[in-house]
C-alpha cells in the first residue's frame, strides 16, 4: 500500500535476468517525479501568501503530502480511482486507504477493494478524501462520522468526490461551507447545513474545502488539487501520463445537455434526481 | 461479484427499520435499467446486420452480455475502474473479474483488488477486456498469455484499454489487426504483427476488436462498447448517472497538446515515449 512496498516490486524486478536499468523503468515509477526534478523545481509555483489567510498550516510543494482515501461498504470505485491513480503519481505525496474496520470492503456492484487500514488507526492526514457511494448507510453510522470528523478537523484540506460530499456535510464539518455533488444529490447538502453549488469543482475557506461533482467528476478536481498543492507541472505532467484528453461520444454527462427523455429515465428510478433531491439509502 | 449479491445487499437494506420502498432505491440499481424499460426498450438500437458479416454470432441488445475484465499484479486500476463503471450499469449485463491464481492482485502502486476469479475457471466470456498496466511481466508470462489467448479466440468482442494491447497482440490474436494503446507505447504494437492506430478509440472487423488509449481513455472506450453492444440509449443514460461531462484545467492530455517541457518530463522518464516506443518491464 506504500510507495516502499513498490520501490521493492521494483527491486524485485530488477533482479530479473538480462535486463538493463533502463527496461525496468516503470511506467507508474513516473511517480517519483521529485528524483528526476529535485524537490525544489516544483517551487516555482508555490501556494499564494494569501491562502495562509486560512490560519491552518499552509502545506508548500516541497513539503510532503499525506492523502488520506476514505473506503466503506457500498462505496463506488470510480469516485476514488481517478484521483488515487492521479495521486500517486505526484511527487513527495503518500497515498493511504482506511475503513473503519480496515480489509476488504464491498464496494457497489460487488466490487471488492482490498487491504484498508483502520480509520482509527491513523493520527492525522494532511488531506481527507471521502469518495461517494451507492448506499452511503456505512459512513452514516455514528462510529464512521466520528472518524471522519476527527480526521477532517485535524485535516489542512477536508475533500470529497461525488455524493461523499453529504458524508462530510453529515459530520457537520461543512457548515456554512460551499460544496459540490453529484448533480442528483447537489440539494441535499443544504439538509446538513452545507451550501449547495451545482459545479464540477467547488472550494472554499482558500481551498481548505474542495470538492468534486458527480463520479468522474473526480478526475477534474484531482488535477485542481494537484495543482494547487504540488504545484501545475506536476499536475500537466500526470494528466499527460494517464492521457486525460477526454472525448466524449455523446452529450449526455449532465442534466444540461441530455436529452429529456434521458433525464426523465434517471428520475424515474432516482425521484427528485433533476431537482437534485434524489433519495439515497443512508441519508436521511 | 454478482448481481445476486447487490440484490442481497438491497434486501437486507429493505430490512432496514422506518424506510420506505423508495429510500431504498439505490443508485446502483440504475443498472438494472431493463427492469424498468423492459428489455425490448432497448432494440431499437439494434447491431447494423452488416455486422453480422465478420462471422462471428452477433449479440443483440436484448441478449445477456457476459464481460471479463482480466487482472494481474502490476495492473493499473483506473484502466479499469472506467470501463467497469460503465459496464457494471448497462441492462442484462454481467461483469465478471479473474487473474491466473484468482483471489486478490496487487496494482501498480500496490493497490489490491480482491476476489478475483481464476481464468482457467472461466469457461468462455461475450466480450474479454485486457487493461493496461504499469508493469507487463505477469500478463506477459505463458500460462497468463494461454488463458488470455484461449478466451479471447471464443470471444465475441477482443478489447483493451491502454497496454493492455500489448498483452493481447503478444498472444497473436491481433495480428493484422488496427489497435490503440497509450500514447508513449503505440508504436510498439507493430512489434507483434498488430497495427498501431494513434487513436483514443479504435475497431476492426466490425467490432470484434475494440480499444481503447491510454488509462482515461478508457471511459470513451466503454461508453462506445455499451453504445454498440447496449444501444445508445443505454450509452447516455450510464454517462448521465456517472457525470461525465469532463472539463480537464489543462491542455495536456496528449503530446500535441502539452507543452514541449512537460512531454520532455516523460521522455527523459520513459525513453522513446514521445515516438510511442517508450520500454515497459515485461515487454521485449
Amino acid at each position: 500500500m506504500t510507495d516502499s512496498s513498490e520501490n521493492k516490486a521494483a527491486d524485485k524486478s530488477l533482479s530479473g535476468a538480462g535486463r538493463s536499468r533502463r527496461d525496468m523503468l516503470k511506467f507508474g515509477s513516473i511517480a517519483t517525479l521529485g528524483a528526476v526534478l529535485g524537490g525544489g523545481a516544483l517551487l516555482g509555483h508555490a501556494t499564494p501568501v494569501s491562502a495562509q489567510a486560512a490560519g491552518k498550516a499552509e502545506l508548500r510543494p516541497s513539503d510532503p503530502l499525506n492523502i488520506l482515501i476514505v473506503n466503506y461498504d457500498g462505496g463506488t470505485l470510480l469516485d476514488f480511482a481517478g484521483p488515487s491513480e492521479i495521486f500517486h503519481r505526484l511527487p513527495n505525496t503518500n497515498v493511504r486507504y482506511a475503513s473503519l474496520n480496515g480489509g476488504n470492503v464491498t464496494l457497489e456492484f460487488g466490487v471488492v477493494y482490498g487491504n484498508t487500514e483502520r480509520l482509527a488507526d491513523i493520527d492525522k492526514t494532511d488531506l481527507i478524501l471521502v469518495p461517494g457511494g451507492s448506499n452511503l448507510s456505512a459512513p452514516m453510522q455514528p462510529e464512521y462520522q466520528a472518524q471522519i470528523r476527527r480526521l477532517a478537523e485535524s485535516a489542512k484540506h477536508v475533500t470529497s468526490v461525488c455524493n461523499g460530499s453529504l458524508v462530510l456535510a453529515a459530520t457537520g464539518i461543512l457548515n456554512g461551507k460551499r460544496s459540490a455533488c453529484h448533480w442528483a444529490f447537489v440539494n441535499k447538502l443544504s439538509e446538513y447545513g452545507a451550501i449547495p453549488v451545482p459545479d464540477r469543482f467547488v472550494e472554499d475557506d482558500n481551498g481548505r474545502f474542495m470538492s468534486g461533482g458527480g463520479v468522474t467528476a473526480g478526475i477534474d478536481f484531482a488535477l485542481r488539487v494537484a495543482a494547487k498543492l504540488r504545484g501545475q507541472q506536476a499536475a500537466e505532467f500526470t494528466q499527460l501520463v494517464i492521457e486525460y484528453d477526454p472525448a466524449p461520444p455523446f452529450h449526455s454527462g449532465h442534466p444540461r445537455d441530455a436529452r429529456p427523455e434521458i433525464v426523465a429515465m434517471v428520475d424515474k428510478q432516482l425521484p427528485g434526481a433533476s431537482r437534485g433531491l434524489a433519495r439515497i439509502p443512508g441519508v436521511r
